[in-house]
């Protein structure tokens, strides 16, 4: 039984075009991850600001009780919804952190806030509804709206909101027939927050204009300033988006959740059950021990306060002078517009000439993006303040 | 900081209708799942026959690589299509089992056979496009057609064709618009196998109508009289989706692959880096080692032949006679219209009065499941002769 072709990579007859969806644009972060890792590879020493992910493994918590679950579970399919322990310990968190009131029966544990952002958009939105997103913001939602066929509706800010959509917008994105907003603060790129007044005035803008409120919490922890507040605190009807990627170090686990309203919870137990099955079982483990790590996890953002720190200090004589002021998460959003006309050009010849990795901003903002870059500090002191060398080093040689 | 709700699970107004979609049914085996789940808490003894999965955990020398990857790899996010080493690994996997050529670059490791579907369908479909689907069939591919905007169109099977799509019934399905077909050999729920022949013939009329041709070749390597034939084969053009769930026993781990055309290749990285980031890292290395375990997943295989060799002959005396042929998988799907005229309530009833968990046909086939139900067997031999017991005293006591 041989297979019609030999060759590697010979192309077969397809036998119809494909999906018009299949034309959505890559999350480009994650080619310039593959392109930093050809280059490692290949023996040059690579700094990582491209990617948002701790440089850090998971706590080592979570890493011994998965060890032990090695040995003494099967691991095999959980409930769609999560196993319950981990459901109530993620409850008892909104308790601890915001002294806000959640069921363990309102939390649905995801692979990640990926499946939570496609659980969310499939429950609230059908074919062709749209949805506002700020301007720049993470590339995902947009793609994973245009896949489900649903329709992303731009806002556009800008340092004059803090980077934040206003209740004017979303009047305005109403009236245009837009059905749901999706918030993120700490946001990526820009790291900029939305404080407790402005984001009550988002949730009553959505509740008067009846669009759905989703609230991306991935980067709630990892704040310099103030805490993050969550949405439920003004908005009991929210759908929120979480992680364990960000402040507990755990990206490659793909474990994450939502918290949803009661009337949420078996449309999105079906869907999950027919996309997911269940998430991973060994990243549920993983995840329960992570809650009580929490020295550990405050330890490594003390080092991601220092990078930040450093890098505030450090970037601007290297020439990146318009960094856009973030209170949280672990990213600085530069405007370029001073060195270069194109910002995917700039990041490439960076990494040839320097080794950093650092993504461009046509991910965050298509319109916009070419003249802005973003840097993630998640990695050790030690790298930024070897990138922060190595870029001083290369302003110089470029006079 | 206080929510406006205290009450558990109390109702906050929702802005508006939840989307049509998030209406698809459930996975009812995750449901009885659930309830068999409850009664074990309660105290009862449960005989798990209703969910796919193997009783056995991950083999031993994928946990044993785990172990050693907690304490020696980061085990962040990987590249989208997956690590290099496994893509390559899978890709040796046909080269192994059926003599058949498969580039490296042609293998997406996907977070189960179920990211699988997600992905070749967004790639393939648009929103409105019939795909056919043989009934019964697993329930998830119409439900994930169903919740991306498409449109399952049901091919009904029985007997005569051993409960598989006949060249006919596609030529009729590609006259009515009928854009892909997706099949799988062995299926889920009959356990029914294509032979070569067959097989080709449905190739031959996919071509013949420009269908996509989906193979889910998730139960290979457990069948019981010949081995199955890769799609890959006869149609160098189909996408094949394989998981490391049932031959490899690793369910909750959930990780999987697609074999894909080149030209697939890129729009299918595309969508998976922004809907899923990557597969678990943790699995990933899991699954890489699994391949090492052929002795010990053969072994479980010896288990499934003993308890399918042990059902097909103690089923009958407890009143299940109208088993379908099953070649392969882990089921026995059995007409039980001598039984109940609602499989459902019978399922139900069986689980209340004797422990035992199985799933109604009614998961599998929306027309006639009411009077079908389906046996899972991956369990022990110990578990399905007490099964065959309390079954054959079930059907003394009803007369």
């Amino acid at each position: 039984m041989a297979m019609d072709t030999k060759s590697p990579m010979s192309e077969p007859g397809l036998p119809r075009l494909l999906s018009q969806r299949s034309g959505v644009p890559a999350f480009r972060v994650m080619d310039v991850m593959e392109e930093a890792a050809r280059r490692e590879a290949a023996g040059d020493s690579v700094i990582h600001m491209e990617v948002g992910q701790p440089g850090t493994p998971a706590p080592r918590a979570a890493l011994e009780a998965v060890a032990q679950a090695l040995t003494t579970q099967r691991l095999g399919y959980t409930t769609a919804l999560g196993l319950p322990a981990l459901r109530e310990r993620i409850a008892r968190h909104y308790q601890e952190w915001y002294g806000a009131y959640v069921d363990p029966n309102q939390v649905v544990v995801t692979a990640g806030s990926s499946a939570g952002f496609v659980l969310s958009f499939l429950a609230l939105f059908d074919v062709g509804a749209k949805v506002v997103l700020p301007s720049p913001g993470y590339p995902c939602y947009r793609h994973i709206l245009t896949a489900l066929g649903q329709v992303p509706y731009v806002a556009r800010t800008d340092a004059d909101s803090r980077w934040m959509p206003t209740a004017a917008q979303l009047d305005a994105a109403a009236a245009d027939g837009a059905e749901g907003l999706l918030i993120a603060s700490p946001a990526n790129p820009t790291g900029t927050m939305l404080d407790a007044a402005r984001l009550a005035e988002i949730a009553q803008a959505c509740r008067r204009n009846r669009m759905w409120l989703i609230s991306d919490e991935i980067y709630h922890g990892l704040t310099y300033e103030a805490p993050a507040e969550t949405a439920l605190s003004v908005a009991p009807e929210a759908i929120v988006i979480n992680s364990f990627s960000k402040y507990f170090s755990m990206t490659g686990w793909r474990i994450g959740w939502l918290i949803v309203p009661p009337q949420l919870v078996r449309p999105i137990e079906r869907l999950a059950q027919n996309l997911y099955i269940s998430p991973p079982g060994v990243s549920q483990v993983a995840a329960l021990a992570a809650f009580e790590a929490r020295d550990e996890l405050e330890a490594n953002k003390q080092v991601y306060r220092a990078n930040r720190d450093l890098l505030l200090n450090e970037l601007p004589k290297a020439g990146f002078r318009k960094i856009v002021p973030a209170d949280g998460a672990f990213y600085l959003y530069v405007d370029v517009s001073d060195l270069t006309s194109d910002s995917a050009a700039f990041c490439r010849q960076m990494l040839a000439d320097t080794g950093i990795a650092a993504t461009s901003g046509l991910d965050f903002d298509e319109e916009r993006g070419h003249q802005f870059m973003r840097f993630s500090y998640a990695g050790t002191t030690a790298e930024m303040a070897e990138a922060a060398k190595r870029l001083r080093a290369w302003s110089n040689l470029k006079g």
